[in-house]
């Protein structure tokens, strides 16, 4: 005997790779398929539709299929309303509640399919059906369960839209290339992240800046403050560790101890790390600090008197902390969540913890950049099913000032922004 | 006004990625597509078939679109023959010779499509009209072309036949995974490849091991040595520095002049390795050296006692060389192009030259397993479009071992090798 | 006119590498140094003694010498009682405050040399003049610091002690190695690894484990968990992500939604990670599902059972959280805090962000394994002044497995637990 | 019973970590010492003196202990005359023969010390007793020995000498850091580089350059052929693949099929590659091509026009390969083998190969820049024992540029290079 189901999936669902992972998620799990209906697009805006009856020999198979098949953007033939059903508790979801993926989704309510707010993954799908505007969708994590909250169980009734391959196409910012291409010419590659975020800013975008400490060792600090400054950062999203090694340059004019024009003094046991950590503390802050006159420049200076949204989250590995740090992980998580959920373009640079933080609330349709000197950092980040991102495996102390002399023009013969942007206006859409 | 082919695709071409790929060009390449006819397959086994016209502003990014479908196994409605142009002198090819890939192929000759033999990448394809059994096709690298060689120029009567999704699958030796799966249980992955290794064995299949001087390092060495004694290893490809530390090894009990077993005098400047190479130059050779019972374990020595087919390939960093190190890269790649084309499966250990040269040498059907503590060099050896290959990123020192204790059962309570066997039978095909 | 101060240095001060950093450090830093008397010990078991008028052009450089030759253990000529300054706030720590090294310190106060508590670098030092037992001395974070706390400042009056090279040496915890030897033979390593660890846990030491999540998805964490049965383990520290990993394959026989057993599965987008929190949730904690016969196996069901003292430490890229995690940074950090000061030898299972933490609180002196398949994360962790420390860059997939069979005597015909112990009784002292 | 030697040891033996690793070597080999005189240099110009008996329970011990000191510098009270040994055929060393460092050595012959020529590591020691300036020593690999060269054996009558410890240091070039600064400002350590290059430029010293295919993939061939047009670059070491993907990038505008400026292109199975191969094989070599008028730009384009020593090593990766290729491995290691005994300062670009090629022959005391984005391969490549290394993983394609532009001064508006030389006149030395 055999259990069977009927699904339908339309789009540029040949092109986007979504009927092969389909077919080959059927194949994996070891169940069939019978395709009823596939009207292939005959040209490059035509979208496709496919219907298929699913079948495997056990009711469990067939759900995991299904299962797959829902990620992938698949709906069931006449699908019924979202099953709901209410928390039992604060923090405390109904068993087999519905964990949300990182695109865009919509769910069947009353008849009517409704997009779900604050797209982010591995949440729980709230819906609450006396919105002000009508019944309302949206995610939330765990945590900020409350009792009561009518919470999305199963899949029927949940449609997920799983980003397509753009039209056109290339550039740097390649349709879900997951891999790391190591072997793009770099300059070139920043010109083009330079000819995004100066496009993101033109057009009144938010740019999120994640960076960790290795962009203040390794000297790029000075650059990144000039963007800063320049107005190409919103929002800053870093570790007590970085602010203390910006906040360490201002000060005593070193980095780990280390004058890092000179590269004179590069000892173990320097002791401006703590000292800059115990200034700030009698200062009362960083923004009090920056008042008071005792920091006069760098990243965080910039922050302060550019007003970028600055979220200093702590970790277990921190020295202090700095007041300015947030040392509770759900706070903090909370705080970067509302800088991921606003960012239109996120620029990673060399901090695997508080990336995946980041790209952990990030929907996948958010342009995103991530570079480090480490592949399997880059390789781990890109992995998320963002739709247009960049991974560079490249050194952040060059990388840094590159993009800012290219971002900011700064005299270079080769007119290096414009022709980042004429690169952009073929390539990068 | 615009120029315009029609092409033919057919086979498993939506699961495989075909039409994703195929599709995927031309909009890269600024072409556009009308498919005339699309006939997709309603179940597992049903292949589909495809006709579409691609067309694009002129004729150099029509060539250059048709190129892309070509290499994914596209033809042109009624081709023609395969255009042969004989070259003009020794290495010498004709200009706009036909580079092939290293996935099956076929020409078109006099109306047949015949295959064509020792498939291999970046080579020239040759055509006899007059061979003993009819005419015949087969690969030449450039530096082996002869004056008046038929090679096929253009790409029209050939055709490709790049690997399909098996229909049934998983297991460690997925399809085309190109990436590397750190996050696969690393003694079940070793199990598969255990069971892989006795079924290609038990067959009479070729297994092939490719290894680098860190095996011997590891301490892995006794381990593969017991590996080539218990016949599960037909040729070994390696380098004069895997020999050199394997030989040392038996000669003096040390590895770069640390004892293996102690882990006492891990020092620089030792002598055992130079003295080494000194002694096998006196006797006369590797095999002259076992003879004369100056060599009695290891690697080396058991592939002299077995009669495995061994090559040593030299190159620029080497001491000595052995005797037996041939030193010329030409040469040395037409023994490793034997031992490579005879091979079932190759197992690529803890070296990137000598995987690199072996690669680029086989075809993509030939069952490759790449292990290495880097996970660059595992991305860049899978990264050939292997259609049944295993990436593994390990410790060489502990992985030989357990292979060894799996291929061998030796004594596991868990019976590894048998159970081994089992997860074969149902995944790895 | 220049500046002057003499200083004396005693112990193993040649062969420690004492003596080349403090001569380095004055030629560094541009000062200069006369050597006044040199007594070189005439064996190896002598001690050395030096005194030397170090002196420099300016007194700002002096004191940057003087602060290097003191962290290397170097004392004033006829030193004064350390300087004591009430601190003025809670967390406000007085200017020029002493930051402690991870070395054994003492303090001279009221002319009695005494040793310096809870060893831990980057800390204040607080004494106390009325303690139980007379005056007594320890180290305070800066967060912990109180107001009226009497803080040690400058470094006058306090003597660091490096570890010194060991009289007889070598095995596989060596002095200072700092590098990581990739090219040791990995089954050797961990037979000593083993060997330390039997000998710690029959001499009633604490063995402290940090594990990170990639010790579950490769497949080691039933071995982890029959190490901790077998009593191997005393305290586990770990985070939010390893716990529900584990967790997951005893709930779901899945890591990260693939059978770790069959390879089937490994599939993105899978439930049973958040399911595995949701559940854990509900059962209110790890030790009330582990009491509700909800956990039946893993590490985590080994540690309850086995009363393992575990912390799990929040992060920013948690998911849930499990009820057991600490979420605020500063409380986690003081959790580990009491297990780094109890430990006598702590292994680092593949986790950077943990091992840096628990690193952090570790005196110089304790007993330390990093294993990771990244070479980038072992540098980082070994290079903290460690004295006997093992770094290996492995496959924590196939370490752990072949650690619990050494050293669980696993019935493995070489008997390794006993050839190990007596690598260890000749080796690794 | 014991057996003992006493050796003598001088200079900066203490700052230079002469005397911890003598010490070391005793202790960890089982031996003891008994330091009979010991005159430490009182200042920093001041060296030191060191006589000691060296004793162990065994001949064979303490000739393993008396080969450590030999290699650090120790010579035996009262040394002898070196021991030659004519060698019994070609090729063939007598037994025991000395096998050398790559420091900087002399002999004992009749009563004189005489510097070895040609210093180079793991060769043989050939004495001339009749050269035509009287007797000459040199070195000579074992492939290059001939029958009844009079060869040393043992290491009596041998003295070598470790770089030892610059007395002002510091600056990028530092003293034996055997591993990597990844903690170093990236651009001011390219500036120290480039202002490294341009004295030995100045002083007519050789610059050699040794790079590798990835140099030209990351777009950086264009600042590196303008370094060769403006004289900065004496020779190149590179192999087929650099040369292949240069010369693509002038006949094609590609490298490996993709346009370098537009990003546009990146695809498998592209024709250039190969097709660029034997387009220069048709024109007769590199030389023929650019002087036909087909190659007119890119490195191999500048090297041509300006006269720098080029060789080109084959390896068994080789497409092709290219006619200027030297495809035996000895022939090539011997034209390596004069481009290294030349330089006065080593580029080390991105390929691991033919750098350890290059390291193979460099002596000690040859500065020597590694750069790679890979930390294993920096450290592998400073490890050898030179006396002034920078080690730096970075990204090639944006270090080379910005190398480019500090030495050229090419209109920054800091006036790099200016400000680099400051830097070196203070800190490089």
């Amino acid at each position: 005997m055999s259990y069977s189901r009927t699904v339908e999936i339309d789009g540029h669902i040949i092109d986007s790779g979504t009927m092969q992972r389909c077919f080959g998620a059927v194949m994996d799990l070891g169940g069939s398929f019978d395709v009823e209906q596939f009207d292939v697009g005959t040209h490059e805006e035509a979208e496709s539709y496919c219907r298929m009856a699913v079948s495997a020999d056990d009711e469990e198979t067939l759900q995991a299929i299904l299962h797959e098949l829902h990620q992938n953007g698949a709906v069931l033939e006449n699908p019924s309303d979202v099953e709901l059903v209410a928390a039992p508790a604060d923090k405390v979801v109904p068993p087999n509640f519905y964990s949300t993926t990182n695109h865009p989704t919509e769910v069947l309510y009353d008849g009517e399919w409704i997009d779900v707010d604050r797209i982010e993954m591995d949440c729980a799908l709230v819906v609450e059906p006396d919105g002000e505007d009508g019944p309302r969708a949206y995610t939330k994590v765990l945590d900020a369960v409350e009792e009561g909250d009518l919470i999305a169980t199963d899949q029927s009734g949940i449609r997920v839209n799983p980003p397509e391959r753009p039209r056109s196409g290339g550039g740097a910012f390649g349709f879900m290339q997951g891999g790391v291409s190591s072997e793009r010419p770099s300059e070139s590659t920043i010109r083009e992240v330079a000819a995004e975020l100066r496009e993101v800013t033109d057009a009144g975008g938010t740019v999120m800046v994640v960076a960790g400490p290795a962009v203040i060792h390794s000297g790029a600090g000075e650059a990144l403050a000039r963007l800063v400054e320049a107005g190409y950062v919103d929002s800053l999203s870093a570790g007590n560790g970085f602010a203390t090694h910006d906040l360490e340059r201002s000060l005593y004019g070193t980095s780990l101890g280390m004058d890092v024009e000179t590269l004179e003094h590069p000892r173990k046991g320097h002791k401006h790390h703590i000292w800059t950590i115990s200034e700030i503390i009698r200062a009362g802050g960083i923004e009090a600090a920056v008042e008071q006159g005792k920091v006069t420049e760098g990243v965080m200076y910039q922050c302060v008197q550019n007003d970028v949204d600055t979220v200093l989250a702590g970790s277990i590995r921190d020295d202090g902390p700095l007041p300015d740090t947030i040392t509770d992980a759900v706070e903090a998580q909370n705080a970067i969540r509302e800088q991921a959920h606003d960012a239109d373009i996120v620029l990673m640079l060399a901090t695997l913890l508080h990336s995946v933080a980041v790209g952990n609330c990030l929907p996948s349709t958010t342009k995103t950049v991530c570079v480090d000197i480490n592949p399997a950092t880059v390789t781990q980040l890109l992995d998320r099913g963002s739709a247009q991102a960049v991974g560079m495996v490249t050194d952040i102390g060059t990388f840094v000032p590159t993009l800012a002399e290219f971002v900011l023009d700064e005299g270079d013969d080769d007119t290096p922004a414009e022709s980042g942007v004429s690169v952009n206006d073929s390539g990068t859409q």
